[in-house]
């Protein structure tokens, strides 16, 4: 019903705009008529990866939530809060999926914002706040800024030529999907590179904690560059085993970056093999499958940032 | 012979470092050590969306240079001098290109800061940049921003499912590329969406001011979404004359964009025909090419966006 007046109303219309669905009197209190929900892009972790049109928002909004499960910042929530002069509400999944009149409620006349690690659209839950806000007649705004899906870019692999995005999450002993794999081979056959973003477990429970109902929370993971390669590597040897012929070996060429943007930022070239062993320290790691044929220049800077021969170095 | 010597140094380095190869005295002037080049992005285009941090390198560098021929400022120059309290230096292609030595002579113990609309690696120029800087010793660091890259998921399409991205360039009356047509198709085989980055013509000479070595230039000019979607339908047509079944149609759904990021953003969803006509304003404009199938939640969000019936909407 709400989709069918959407459907109605005027094209191109702007990110301020509000529908008139949801201007209607029946869809919406007066109270709420000039309330903006902001959702602004932190970029790349650090405090200061804000931008100033975001900084300006976030310091004359009622109320700033800190979104806490897509992603992970490079420093932690008080040195956001002591940069911007402002209290942060840390947001989790739950409160975000199944609570997010709470983030609209009790507003008025006051705006309020939502910050996002990265671009506010890196994850499909964002699309469902702004969703959610326009059928309560909220109107959006969206401050963008650096994920890793353009950052990524840094290593020299010309973004055009990247394919479908993959997520390579943590297997367990008895969950190991190996259906992303289709995708690396689709993109590796056209020639595209595949970005893969890492698992993150944040707030997990453990299985006896979530049967129980007790919330206690399992401490964070971040999958590495080294994790995700052996993952690949077994994928590798399965489909060898089933006499298939894996898109990628253990000779690919691969990129495992480490902490992008930041100012210890790793990022390292060489084979899957070598992305098994190296060193790119803390999280957040994501790992870069190449499509094969490279262009001049991308070998180029690629050669910025390759393993060095006494590591054994091929594929570049 | 550097590249032989960049194979060689250590793996994993930072986007601070500098190669072994380039610090050694045969390579670089002692003079140099301390120059950084800061390649910073400038998000969306407005004054304000530069980051906290690249704002601060920016007041702070001796030289600021501002690229000005790969995209284009939805504000002019002055405002962005005004508002960084520094005078810009233009650096059009020619001068990147040819004279990049410019760019870091001269610079002693003193920093350069180098402005990127959108962010630093969304131009293969800016790779370019960074290896001739590499070359002569200077160490760099890439300061991130939005781009349209990432930023295109503002209008619900899942970002993770944009496949290679194309340029549409303006046809002439005896050039009319097709090829990257191709590209298109198989995103579309794949299931994903073509983002199409669209022509810009700035500081282009006339072919006669050309041949006559007169640099007069002619005035700017930015393809629109109409007059890219008029190129691809005739495209879809010689396709057909030729007996081939074309990869999109008429009514494929696609997404126009404008001024992405700024206050009076327009975003149309609606068939290719309709895209012929759309009014969505002032440059910059970019069109996505839907890959057919899409996720519930990226249907409900293009029906924020959507052209209504009264213009013959199709395909939503």
């Amino acid at each position: 019903m709400v989709l069918d007046l959407l459907l109605q109303k005027g094209y191109s219309e702007t990110l301020r705009g509000v529908s008139e669905a949801s201007t209607s009197p029946s869809a919406v209190s007066p109270s709420l008529e000039f309330e903006m929900l902001y959702l602004i892009g932190l970029g790349l972790g650090d405090a200061k990866d804000i931008t100033v049109k975001g900084l300006e928002v976030v310091r004359r909004c009622s109320r700033v939530y800190l979104e806490a499960y897509t992603s992970v910042l490079t420093v932690g929530k008080e040195a956001l809060e002591e940069f911007y002069g402002r209290k942060l509400i840390l947001a989790d999944r739950e409160e975000v999926e199944q609570e997010a009149d709470n983030i609209f409620k009790d507003a008025d006349v006051s705006d309020v914002a939502f910050l996002v690690v990265g671009d506010p659209f890196g994850a499909t839950t964002h699309s469902d706040l702004i969703l959610r806000a326009t059928k309560l007649g909220i109107p959006y705004q969206v401050i963008h800024n650096a994920s890793i899906m353009n950052a990524v870019g840094c290593c020299g692999l010309q973004l055009y030529k990247f394919g479908e995005t993959v997520s390579i999450v943590f297997w367990t002993d008895t969950w190991r999907p190996e259906s992303f794999f289709d995708k690396v081979k689709k993109n590796r056959q056209n020639g595209m590179h595949t970005l893969c973003l890492l698992d993150i477990k944040v707030k997990e429970q453990s299985l006896e904690n979530l049967i129980r109902g007790r919330k206690i929370y399992e401490p964070p993971r971040y999958m590495s560059v080294n994790q995700a390669a052996q993952q690949l590597l077994e994928i590798v040897q399965n489909q060898r085993a089933r006499g298939e012929e894996p898109a990628i070996t253990e000779e690919t060429l691969c990129v495992g970056l480490a902490r992008v943007g930041a100012e210890d930022q790793k990022i390292a070239a060489g084979t899957l093999q070598q992305m098994c062993t190296v060193d790119l320290g803390e999280p957040l790691h994501s790992l870069v499958i190449t499509g094969g044929t490279l262009h001049p220049l991308e070998m180029e800077m690629l050669s910025l940032f390759s393993i060095p021969e006494s590591q054994s170095i091929n594929g570049l």
